[in-house]
């Protein structure tokens, strides 16, 4: 892409009320625009980024057995009033037509996916099954805060496990548990798996996955020596304190952010559509249900939260909107000898954005460091025909030719 | 992908209230489920053909200089309030939080690029403009009818251009309408360009983009020598007068179904925002603007309104879930035969359904044609070795080889 052609341009201050460093960042690079509090317009670079963390959660879902469905966000009241949630959830935005139907505006997708799924479920032999969705989310959120952390309008991946049998749900919970780590894991996270409570959705704990960072909105206690990690909230012991699982380790108390969470939600939502299946014994079951969440548009955020200095976003390779940043210096030159470059490189079906415009050197550099592409790649006058290669996250530059610099890019796709 | 592993079946009936073409075999294969009038959940096989036609409409908007965002449905009521949509438009869905705000959600987004855009437009220099997104829309109908076709949630492409003058848009109108005539026609439809009133959107004339089919909503008049059509609700002739544009055809009535329109929106929406630019004479100029919009989910209806028979779908190739169908029958050596096949076929990169279920031959045959899928590959005991070829709108069968079959798949695709 020409950088001449793109319609954002960076800005030196971030909107005033912004808070965080993730708003702040992405707002002042260009890559999201605040519409209203909790509710950003992505922009191109923004969601080129956000189209590859939604590729690698999409990869992670198929590859253990995920079907991908797309439901709507206008829904109607009925579905929620069977379940309760009509009355019980705060943040369900509500919405009157104007012949007076009530519809709600999704929040999660229970009440729609249990009674589609229950439509095409006609025997237990059409157990397990593992839907999944990657969609726009509402909150009616009182204070909508932490940039795109937490909204009012958010991207989410969503899926649904319907299991006959607890056994079964724990044996695909591990997998989805798997699946998960190595997503955040593809976009450069570690997360910890987090006990918590169920909140509105079950009775039981659930698992929250978790990313160290001030900028989280979770305390929680960690382990120094196992897999140990609960939630402040519903935590019984302190920071110090031994750990009852390894007995070997303390606790550590730390901020976290939230990047994903598994509810056990057991039989509540299908006894209320009444979706049973009669099982091989003949008995009548109500199948086991899980719900699987990871919002697209946060996980953008914590990964600048985690991934950024004094001069921007430094986005891992993974979910980078581009792989280069090629910049030309001077004259006529050095434009000619980028122009044939960003045409082999785009040949090559290497991501690069080529910074056309005929801005000095410092204005050049400073908006390569704030979008935060992870190479950059330098031909002025100076470097006679060859290209100083310098990583985002290192200070060190190096002289090489046109064909090392091909090279040494085309192994990282 | 294996048809055993399909989450969705076929059904014998449509939803009762189901009256169109579209909605019924659309329902009936596994395509989308109605969740309520005018709302339609999409299944994995009609994502798969959603996110085609997608795609078809994505390159053609990035040919002609398109950069893609994605703007937020839920929006603040202020933006509507200053362009007067608040108030004058019925089909607008109202919302009020819980601490009273209202908002609106999106059935067109004037109200959010406008501002957007302008707040990075420094100079004329930084025009024209062409935004686009692919997004869910909302619209309050009173009735919401004909399957997918108008629906009160949809999916929509909308753009919208921001020019320096008249002659700029009508010059990059004309561009626009070569692409929406490349994408129906990608899409294997034929459609003309019907002037019609500008609705809410513009005090001037429009232009619809029409394909002739008895699901139509519209009526429009054509002239049967020359490219004139205009929608019989603004036309100031009948069928049988003379084409007052060639001078030479006949005016000929058909109904017809809308599958994109273009508004001039002149200044309406630049002046509301007070988004202007002084030009290269130093004069205060408020930018024209237009808007492009295709249902990419009412699109998928008028394909399958045009393309069906007595026994299901009949889908285009380029928008087909699928390239082929394979079907083995019979014992446990057409199915390991099919079971290598389809690993050729899917190593070589064509996409393939191979219904590996212990059917019969009637039921296999009978949901590959309501599915639709363009080439039906059959092993069985008969074909000893080879595999039968036959296609979807075709009754010719033909005996390949493995090796023919792979040759004639792989140029298609």
């Amino acid at each position: 892409m020409l950088y001449s052609q793109l319609f954002t341009k960076t800005k030196k201050q971030a909107p005033k009320d912004e808070q965080t460093v993730n708003a702040k960042l992405l707002c002042r690079a260009g890559f999201v625009n605040k519409t209203m509090a909790g509710v950003y317009s992505y922009l191109p670079l923004g969601l080129l980024v956000l189209r590859k963390i939604e590729q690698i959660i999409r990869q992670e879902m198929n590859a253990i057995g995920g079907q991908e469905v797309f439901l709507p966000a206008l829904q109607p009241a009925e579905n929620w009033q069977i379940t309760g949630g009509w009355d019980e959830i705060e943040v369900l935005f509500k919405i009157k037509s104007r012949t007076e139907r009530d519809y709600a505006l999704g929040q999660s997708h229970e009440e729609i996916i249990t009674p589609l799924v229950q439509s095409y479920v006609n025997s237990y032999k059409d157990l397990p099954l593992y839907i999944y969705q990657i969609q726009q989310k509402y909150r009616d959120e009182l204070r909508a805060k932490s940039g795109i952390l937490r909204g009012r309008e958010f991207g989410m991946k969503d899926m649904y496990s319907f299991d006959l049998n607890q056994s079964d749900f724990d044996c695909f919970y591990a997998k989805a548990k798997q699946a998960y780590l190595k997503i955040y894991q593809r976009c450069g996270l570690t997360a910890k798996v987090t006990e918590a409570s169920g909140g509105d959705f079950s009775e039981k704990i659930s698992y929250e996955f978790m990313v160290l960072t001030d900028a989280g909105e979770d305390d929680i206690l960690y382990c120094d020596q196992c897999e140990y990690c609960i939630n402040v909230d519903i935590a019984k012991n302190k920071a110090g304190d031994n750990c009852s699982k390894c007995q070997k380790g303390k606790l550590k108390k730390a901020r976290a952010s939230e990047v994903g969470n598994v509810f056990d939600l057991g039989q509540k939502y299908t006894k209320a559509f009444d979706f049973y299946v009669v099982n091989e014994k003949g008995i009548k079951v109500y199948p086991i249900m899980g719900c699987y969440g990871i919002g697209t548009t946060r996980l953008m955020g914590v990964i600048v939260e985690k991934y950024f200095d004094d001069k921007g976003i430094i986005w891992p390779l993974s979910v980078a909107p581009f792989q280069a940043c090629l910049i030309n210096l001077g004259g006529q030159a050095a434009y000619q000898k980028a122009k044939e470059f960003y045409q082999a490189l785009t040949k090559a079906g290497i991501e690069v954005l080529w910074d056309d415009r005929q801005e000095s050197a410092g204005v050049k550099f400073a908006d390569a460091d704030l979008i935060g592409i992870p190479i950059r790649l330098v031909l002025s006058d100076k470097t006679q025909g060859q290209v100083e290669w310098k990583k985002r996250n290192e200070e060190k530059t190096e002289l090489l030719s046109i064909e090392q610099a091909m090279q040494k890019l085309k192994p990282e796709i």
